[in-house]
């Protein structure tokens, strides 16, 4: 088992990496608050997990909600059957949430944790690749709304996460896939070394050989702890976490939620972002070819779904969250290995990334 | 004008309270975020004042959403149209809410504020006696849940507070006395020399006269601001600030939100409060009657309504939030000017007081 700290003051918490780690009772119970939990799942991992979880826990007041499982389903409304949940059991404000599933569940319930009484205490178990390397790190929760994803959140740090690599067992391979893609944009935002790592080993990535999932999710993790730990409520460096999502966050909103994953999604936006990059003389050909070639050997798309014309990607980029006073601002790359925020980008050439890539 | 500060460090804000406020364009404008605002407002209010208002921001980018009146809109459906307004026009994370209203529309922008985009600034312009003196200071915002008051929030607090105490010529007598239930609980939780100004300027207080409008909001702000930034998330001294709100809520509760108003369930719960604090043993007959009295001089209701029996209002008080771990805890008086938190008082003198006042 791997143990990594987020350095957050009076807030830090660890997140430990390992097999088996849903049977030990002393790590999932180490950081509860008060003598009552809420587990938070989904319909598909409650018939796989939940028993065991809930079997950790004997002997405390708990209790469980099962939600329908989809990113079409993280919406307010589905926030508040964990309210109504919580206050028909009469759950209160010392009861700790956990969140056992992927992203969705943990964006959910931790924004349920962060709004619930004005806040209360939420552990994550994330059960899904794309959870246990992003989503769970970093505090951020929310829903989204019709008129764009992640509008509706907040921070809240969890107290702890616990991530059982074993899970990815039962986890279908286009999510795998998926959630490789987030784990590449740790190398190529930040950690070059990583980068050049994963060419070399997104084959046992994608056969789940363990050591290997161990540390790709522990680097992970570690990476973006370090971001976060820097720059908590994104004023500045945790933008770059960002890399690919404005790109991805138009596919996912123009196609509907759901059908296409986030991390398939991101994955596109990855090559998208190295295009541009590219067009803007910071990267060169063959880099992009690097960037592209290992996207594709995790399973990824690299060009977006073609009902998305580039007027229409246009028109859905500019209510992304990180348009700030009317300007869009986009992760490009330095290299591999070095991301920045910026703004200023011809956008004559932003179109032709667009073109070239529909 | 008098300008009081609540002290929280970095998040420290201003509260200016006087006459002719709401035309000073430089105060409304001194703690904006961003370039655009996005005024809350009600259509009891917007008629009023927001003209006024949206003058005072001339020039900046400005669009209003103006919600049903009502504590029974106070629901996350209704935020959820802040939301749509917010997306609608593009308005990023670096726009202003201002909330133009009573409590409700407070709670409901700076739950807004606090969850859009995860976080973008608000400031608070209440028209209420209740808003004014309550609501507007200490970051407390939320909605209400069909199983619970005030149950979904968060913390969240404004860059600055603007009272107009002209606002009040415009207030329903019945809601000024609401508004008088808080200013009377400020003197009886921790101001005794408040309490005895209070008896003897309450019926100058209820015709409105200035000069009492401006000392009364004040001094109520100070005492407010001063539990507030000892106790910002109400661990401990800021719960004295329910004082009369555990017995409040059941009443809210227990006839529908909107019957009675907010502040005539607190004074009632705070006559309540009071007699437990005598068969406690810890106040007197005459303090119980000071203290009814003046909430009687104040216009506001002293026994619970009749359709709650004691039987139900038990019920209902054990879902508030202020229940910890099963344990019921109430704010009483040790002596008019100081009151405590307790889980510790015999069931059968609640049970008293919950008979003797239906």
């Amino acid at each position: 088992m791997t143990t990594l700290t987020v350095d957050l003051g009076a807030r830090s918490y660890p997140i430990h990496i390992g097999s088996g780690l849903l049977d030990r009772s002393e790590l999932l119970r180490e950081r509860l608050s008060g003598q009552s939990l809420m587990i938070v799942t989904n319909t598909t991992v409650a018939p796989l997990y939940l028993e065991r979880v809930q079997a950790a826990f004997e002997g405390l007041r708990q209790a469980a909600v099962v939600l329908p499982d989809g990113e079409e389903y993280k919406t307010l409304d589905t926030v508040n059957r964990i309210y109504t949940a919580l206050l028909e059991q009469r759950f209160d404000r010392r009861t700790t949430l956990l969140a056992l599933g992927g992203g969705v569940i943990g964006d959910m319930t931790g924004f349920a944790a962060a709004t619930y009484q004005r806040g209360v205490a939420f552990v994550q178990v994330p059960t899904t690749l794309l959870s246990q390397v992003d989503s769970s790190v970093g505090g951020k929760t929310g829903v989204n709304h019709p008129l764009g994803k992640n509008m509706i959140g907040a921070f809240h740090q969890p107290r702890s996460v616990i991530i059982d690599i074993d899970t990815l067992n039962t986890l279908p391979d286009r999510e795998l896939s998926a959630g490789l893609a987030e784990v590449i944009k740790y190398g190529l935002l930040g950690d070059a070394p990583f980068f050049d790592w994963l060419e070399e080993h997104i084959d046992a990535l994608r056969a789940r050989d363990p050591a290997a999932l161990e540390y790709a999710i522990a680097r992970s993790c570690q990476d973006k702890a370090e971001v976060v730990a820097a720059d908590e409520t994104e004023q500045g460096r945790r933008a770059l976490l960002n890399l690919g999502h404005t790109f991805g966050h138009a596919i996912e909103t123009g196609l509907g939620y759901g059908k296409w994953l986030h991390g398939e999604a991101v994955g596109c936006g990855m090559v998208m972002a190295a295009d541009l990059s590219r067009r803007m003389g910071w990267i060169g050909d063959e880099d992009v070819q690097r960037i592209r070639n290992l996207i594709e050997r995790a399973g990824l798309p690299t060009t977006p779904p073609p009902e998305l014309d580039p007027a229409r990607m246009r028109e859905l980029m500019s209510v992304d969250k990180k348009v700030v006073e009317g300007q869009l601002r986009l992760v490009l790359l330095r290299e591999i290995g070095h991301a920045v925020v910026t703004g200023e980008f011809p956008r004559n050439l932003l179109d032709e990334t667009l073109e070239h890539a529909a």
